[in-house]
């Protein structure tokens, strides 16, 4: 912090890993990113094993990416899907990726959003949120999700939010066992 | 956005309104000051009729402030609630404000938080939440505050987070009417 502004800073290898604009087409190539994304903040220790990519639907273009920052930038706001969100709206140059002239757009992430990242992603504009390991997984490796509750996914729907869980689910368990197995940091509020 | 990262950046009026380590003794101080962050950005034309701030519990020492930036900087995350706990966190240097050898910290914000600021909170660390405006006062000014039920709360203090409500409501709804009344976007998902 300096002045009143703070730097948001995707770390350097996120560059390595794809650039928006470059299409991914199928969902499980989307998936793959999300959680290679994860998978690749574990091995750089640049933060947890979460990781989340906004694309247009239709087009599979990617659009912006994010990983876990919360231990590396000190802010406990910074989950994957907040940061695929700020960067995606970012780039877009509109607060909801549902504004007026903008494709549909959905974000893939690598386990299933937490409370904040939850309401996040109703603010997000997203139509659809596709999720790969579920909160149970996160929860075996000490990770809380918070109040998420059954009410609350139905809230999303009912706002015209497509939610689908456990899309290629065992690589992205696979990342969470990778970050206990290194020694990774597991904190909650 | 450029080159991977964001900056994230309080309007300069903030500068003038209350500076960190300014202390804040009682509730009504505190939350006054919350109330004034709300209305500035009203009056200031730079976002959102709702403001935050973070302080020391027992010392009322100020630690950060938010206001709602979503528009201004077309960020959907940016609620008055997320950015003051980016900004407390970054003056405190831990990504919880319950991080040992920290005094217990707290938030008041002019309206009840919504979804995503609720989980925010929560891994925040903050020890208590005390709120002016009601959900109800949102919504009748067409502000949806998402899937928070009388479970979530509970959920937060099964954690062991105080949550008041209801403190200086009536100057909190003056400032939503304010923002109605001078034509303030009024935005959702």
């Amino acid at each position: 912090m300096k002045d009143g502004s703070l730097l948001i800073a995707l770390p350097d290898w996120c560059r390595e890993v794809a650039a928006p604009g470059e299409a991914f087409e199928s969902m499980e190539a989307r998936m793959g990113l999300a959680i290679r994304l994860a998978r690749e903040n574990v091995l750089c220790c640049s933060g947890g094993p979460f990781g989340a990519a906004v694309f247009e639907q239709a087009s599979g273009r990617l659009v912006g990416v994010g990983v876990n920052l919360v231990q590396r930038l000190r802010n406990s706001v910074l989950h994957a899907e907040t940061v695929a969100v700020m960067f995606a709206q970012a780039r877009v140059g509109a607060y909801t990726l549902n504004a007026p002239g903008l494709p549909a757009h959905e974000i893939h992430t690598s386990c299933e959003p937490c409370a904040m990242c939850l309401g996040a992603l109703l603010w997000a504009g997203v139509r659809r949120i596709v999720c790969a390991a579920s909160r149970e997984d996160a929860a075996r490796i000490g990770f809380e999700e918070g109040p998420v509750f059954p009410a609350s996914l139905d809230y999303l729907r009912s706002r015209g939010v497509e939610i689908v869980r456990g899309v290629m689910a065992e690589p992205a368990r696979e990342v969470l066992d990778l970050y206990v197995r290194r020694g990774g940091l597991v904190y909650n509020g």
